[in-house]
Order: C-alpha cells, then sequence, then structure tokens
C-alpha cells in the first residue's frame, strides 16, 4: 500500500495543482469533497458521485459514531465497504457538530460530554474518542479534535481556546495509529487574530501532521474577513503539505481560496442547495423554482456536461422541484457537485499551464454577472 | 411509423405471452408499469427505470393536467420529451384521481367538475376533454374516462354508473384521434356484480378498442372477490386484444392474475412501498427498518440483480432508511420495481415455455413463507 503523500505538481504564484495520495486512491488538487454526513452524500449513489469527477468524499464523524456507530462500522469492515465508495475518505473530528448538533454540551480539558441528539444517551469525545472512531470508520484522513469558537469572539476566549485545541491536537496525534496511506491534519484556530493563527500554525507544525485545515471560518464572519484570515494564515504552513479550507463555500469563494494557496475543501453548499432548488451556473446561482423557467427548454447551465444538463430541460427541472419530486433534488445535486468539480478541474489545469489569474478573472467576472444566459 | 398492435406470441392455458407495438417501441407482455404520477417515477432518472427492465410507465393525467398543464407539456414537446422517457407511456384518464383528490368534485352526464387539490382552481374533465388532454400528455395508450364507484355499493348505484362510463366511452372514442402506434382502451366496470361487468364488456367490445382494462379493483374488495371479478369478466373480453388489470398489485396477485389471462398492470406499491422501507424478495416482503438488519452483510434479495442488491448490504440500507436518506427511498425503489420487472419477465418465459403453473406455484410458495433467508 501506498505511502501518504502530497505532490506538488506545478504552482502558479500563490496556487498550487498537486496529487493526494491516500490508502484508497489518488485525489488531484486543487479537491472539492462533497459532504456525505451519514455516509451518503444525499441524494447520490457512489457512481453518480464518481461520475462528476468527485475523487474523495467527506463524512461526519458526530453522525457515524452516534448511527450506525463506530463499533458497528468496524465490524462492517468500515465506511468504504458499508457506502461502497472505494475512493479516498475524509472525517471531521466530530468536534463541531457536538458543539452545533448536541445538546447538554460540556467541554473541559479531557474533551466534551454531550447527549446525543438522536436519542439523548450521553456520550464523551476526547481526542483520544475521536482518533479511534476515525479508525472504525477507516477514513484516510482523520482531522483533530478542536475547539471552533463562535464569532465573533473576545480575544483572550479565542487564545484559551486555541491553546485547548493545541494540546488536544498533541494528544490526537499521540493517540493516532500510524497505517501506510493514512494521514492525520492539525486544525489552525484562532479566529480573526492574525497573532492567534499564527502561533496555533506554528504550534501544530512543531507538533507536525500530514497536512493542515483551516478551522473557525464560514461561521459568520463573512467573506472579507474569511479571505484575510486565509492570507494571513497561510504563509505559516509547511510549502510541502496539503492545506485544507474547512467548511468553504461558495464558488467563487474556492477560486479566491485557491490563488491564495489553499488545495482542499468541503461544502455542504452545493448539496444542500440542489434539495431546495438553487443551481450554480457558469453565469451565476438562479434557482429554478422561479415561474421564468416554466417553459425554458435550454439546459440548467448549457456549458455542462452532467446528466440533468444533457438529458433534462429547465423547464423539467422546474416542474420536478415545483412539485417536490425526489428528482428535482437528485438531479440539482448531481449537477452542483459536478460545477465544483469542474471548478476544482480547470484549476488544476489552468494552474498547470500558469494562467491561474486569468481563468480565475474571466470565470469570477462572469459568474458574479446576475441573472442566466 | 408502426401501427399499434398487440401479438400473442404464446398461451398457456389462460395465461398469455406477447409484445404490444406502439409509436415509442414494443412492450413485451405480461407487463407491469411502475407508476410516473407527475411526469417522474418517483425517485428514479429514466436511465435508472431502464435498468429494472420496465419498457412502459404509466402516468396520471389528472396531476399532468394541474401541473405543469395539458397545454404547457403540448408546447414542451409531450411527456416523453418533457421526462426524456424515449419508451412507451400509458395515461390514465384523470377520472379515478378527480375522484380521489380533488376537491367539490361533481359529477354529470357530461362529465366532472372539480377544484384543483393544489390551488383550488375550478376544472373541467368531460371525455372530451381527457382525450385531448392524454394527446398533450402524447400518451402512446390513452384509457377512456369512466366512473370509479366505491366498494361496497349497491347494485342499482353500480349498474348506473356502469352505464355512464359506457355512455363516456363511447364518446372518447368518437373525440380520440386516430394515429399511427397510439391506441385507446376501454375500462370495464361493474364492481363485483358479475352481469354487470359482462354487459359492461360487451357494450365496450361493440364501441371497439385497441385494449380493455378491468377497473374498480383494488378498492377494498379483498383479493378473492378481486380475483373471481377477473374470472368472470376474462371470457367476456375478445381474445386477440390486450387485458389491463387496472392498479393492481402485490408481486402474489400479479402471478394470479397472469394465470387467469391479464396481460398488463400498474401499482404504486413497489415504489410507495419503496419509500417506507418495504422491500419485495423472493422469500416474501420484508421492512428493512427492522433491527435484525442492523449488522446483516447480505443483499437484499441475494437473488436479485438490481444495483441496490449488486452494490450494498442490508445493513446500510436500514442505515439509510433509519437516518432517513433519500438514497435509501431510491435504492429500494429500484430493487422492488426490478423485482416486479424479473416476475413478468420470468412469466414470459414460463408462457412460452409452458412451464406457468409450476413457475407460479414455485414462486407463490417461496413468496408467501414467512421471514426472509
Amino acid at each position: 500500500m501506498t505511502a501518504f503523500g502530497y505532490r506538488i505538481t506545478a504552482t502558479d504564484k500563490s496556487a498550487r495543482a498537486g496529487m493526494l495520495q491516500t490508502a484508497h486512491g489518488n485525489v488531484r488538487t486543487p479537491a472539492f469533497m462533497p459532504v456525505g454526513t451519514a455516509g451518503t452524500v444525499k441524494g447520490m449513489a457512489p457512481a453518480e458521485i464518481a461520475a462528476t469527477g468527485t475523487e474523495m468524499v467527506l463524512a461526519n464523524t458526530y453522525h457515524l459514531m452516534l448511527r450506525p456507530g463506530g463499533a458497528r462500522l468496524a465490524r462492517l469492515g468500515g465506511l468504504h465497504e458499508f457506502m461502497n465508495w472505494p475512493g479516498p475518505i475524509l472525517t471531521d473530528s466530530g468536534g463541531y457538530q457536538v458543539l452545533s448538533l448536541a445538546e447538554l454540551r460540556r467541554i473541559d480539558e479531557s474533551g466534551v460530554t454531550f447527549r446525543s441528539h438522536l436519542d439523548g444517551t450521553a456520550h464523551e469525545l476526547t481526542p483520544e474518542r475521536a482518533m479511534e472512531a476515525q479508525e472504525q470508520i477507516d477514513s484516510d484522513i482523520a482531522m483533530v479534535l478542536d475547539e471552533c469558537p463562535p464569532y465573533p469572539v473576545a480575544k483572550d476566549v479565542a487564545a484559551e481556546s486555541m491553546q485547548l485545541s493545541l494540546r488536544w491536537a498533541a494528544r490526537c496525534r499521540e493517540a493516532w495509529r500510524d497505517r501506510a496511506g493514512y494521514g492525520l491534519f492539525g486544525i489552525v484556530q484562532g479566529s480573526v487574530f492574525p497573532d492567534l493563527r499564527e502561533e496555533c500554525a506554528r504550534g501544530l507544525r512543531q507538533i507536525g501532521f500530514e497536512g493542515y485545515a483551516i478551522g473557525g471560518l464560514a461561521v459568520g464572519e463573512g467573506e472579507e474577513a474569511m479571505l484575510r484570515v486565509v492570507d494571513q494564515t497561510v504563509p505559516h504552513l509547511p510549502e510541502a503539505a496539503p492545506r485544507y479550507l474547512m467548511g468553504v463555500g461558495k464558488p467563487d469563494q474556492l477560486v479566491a481560496a485557491v490563488l491564495r494557496g489553499i488545495d482542499m475543501f468541503d461544502c455542504v453548499l452545493p448539496t444542500r442547495s440542489g434539495r431546495t432548488g438553487q443551481a450554480f451556473t457558469r453565469t451565476g446561482p438562479i434557482n429554478i423554482r422561479n415561474a421564468r423557467f416554466a417553459e425554458d427548454s435550454l439546459p440548467l447551465d448549457p456549458e455542462c456536461g452532467c446528466d440533468a444538463c444533457r438529458k433534462f430541460s429547465r423547464a423539467y427541472l422546474h416542474h420536478l422541484v415545483r412539485a417536490r419530486e425526489m428528482l428535482g433534488a437528485m438531479l440539482l445535486t448531481r449537477h452542483n457537485v459536478m460545477f465544483y468539480q469542474d471548478i476544482v478541474a480547470d484549476l488544476h489545469v489552468a494552474i498547470s499551464s500558469g494562467d491561474t489569474a486569468a481563468w480565475a478573472e474571466a470565470f469570477t467576472a462572469r459568474y458574479q454577472t446576475a441573472g442566466v444566459s
């Protein structure tokens, strides 16, 4: 089995194109991971996920440890086998969702205790348990347990929280079991405070990880602040390791972050939007429920090669979404995920040929024009 | 374009195997049509429908005339084009669903007036309008407008209703526009009264249709009464025309009806059940939500060749359905429709080789054993 690794194949100013190597296959970067919370990217069978160009999916440890449960998942052969996704899987640590979904949660030095939002049962998530759960899931890339402070947050609170996250990160590294092709990523916290971000990045590098994520963003700070934190944090991350911007974002935000040196993304936006009638197109987002699409026989995005665009009209998708038919959500989800994958694939090519700035400018100008062709 | 036709290729006692020829292709019989109420078989894209062996789908005129609307559908090129299903489509007349779904409905000699259950707008469905709407949909097989009395019903009420349906059938035949490859089916009514069924069948034959349906069943009369009506009605239908038992039914009921000379079926059971966790298997129906499947790594039905069975375990399907994930409904629906298609395909072969009784007995004995292998 191949060792876990990251190979940068081209750079263009700060932007990087490369290849992640994992136990379950390679992932071209920049990479976008659709979110498969409960062991399924909502509304997509694995063949449909692969058809979008997706090479790696993200799953949520919090959900999976509660249902079907980590031990059960391990007995069933791990998540790749369970969901029949043979490719790479990244899992979060569960910490973020404990804090956003669980009840009666309590944080102390040892970890988080909480009650399940499903059945009220009591659970504990420590750095050690987060490593165990992600090994039970068999994720190729595990994330350290961290605390994600709310936004806005006072600097002293952000600093204390970041220090706790650093101590947890060291315990995760210690507890993590080394296996060929598997990697553990650290997460930089520190809210919008550049010195805290720098201190956290330095602390994580001292511990040493296979990759580094920027966490605690896309929590209400706004796009400008988000990109500023990226700008301030990236210089403190090692050149050779993959960089992952967690929970981001909109199509034009992905482009902006790649220009700033980010390699990996995950976001629920393409899948969640697909279930509410929102579609991303090269000329901007549209809501297919809008009455103007009722007799529009064009495809969603005439330049897209997905099933929804090659086989169906806007009028039909409009009808399906209005009639609350499952197929509407299924088709819009396929389209949106493919739209995201097309962006990162185009960026890979643009970086490799030194055209990144021009490609990004053209994409963004067109994407940010209102309305649809 | 080929003429509409039906060719019987083999018989085995009362059972028949054959081929329907329509403007949009051939359909091997016995045939099962999954229900695509609003222009989509819930949770299945057309390629997934075709992968189950389905050759013809049913759509509901009532739903389509309200949304997207008949005139709009015609402007968009008809339902085949709209839903991207190139194969044959059969539509009901809309009458049954006006009576079960619409508000403030009023029946008189001319037809039915009602208010839409979607937005309260007033509509009229006459025999002439039912023909027009089905032509706007472009269905290969249209059904006459009929009245389906409730069960139980007094004989004089059933008789009056049947006479009204006969007069409407004559008006439908008159209004129907002849097109190569398209056909219009009459519907035998008469509740559970053999003489009314006979009288209705005779009246329809006098008018003359491309096929004959037995309607007004599966409305609470029970399986025994349903099969008795089939037994009493089939002898009064022309040998050479296709026979369609509307709204039936469970897997073993399909088998029983084919033995009695039925050629075509439609039913929401495989699709609707698929959305509530019920799966049909060769050893009987199961509910995948049941806790005993939580760590069961076998496929739903080890003898099935569908995607759900070839690629996923009962444990995963159990998890998806418990977690209310769309993919659970999608996969169970694919499986259930394929299970139905496998039955009619096996029956076609059994009839062609004169093994129908033995096949039916073996299938039914195994299907009716409780539990799952």
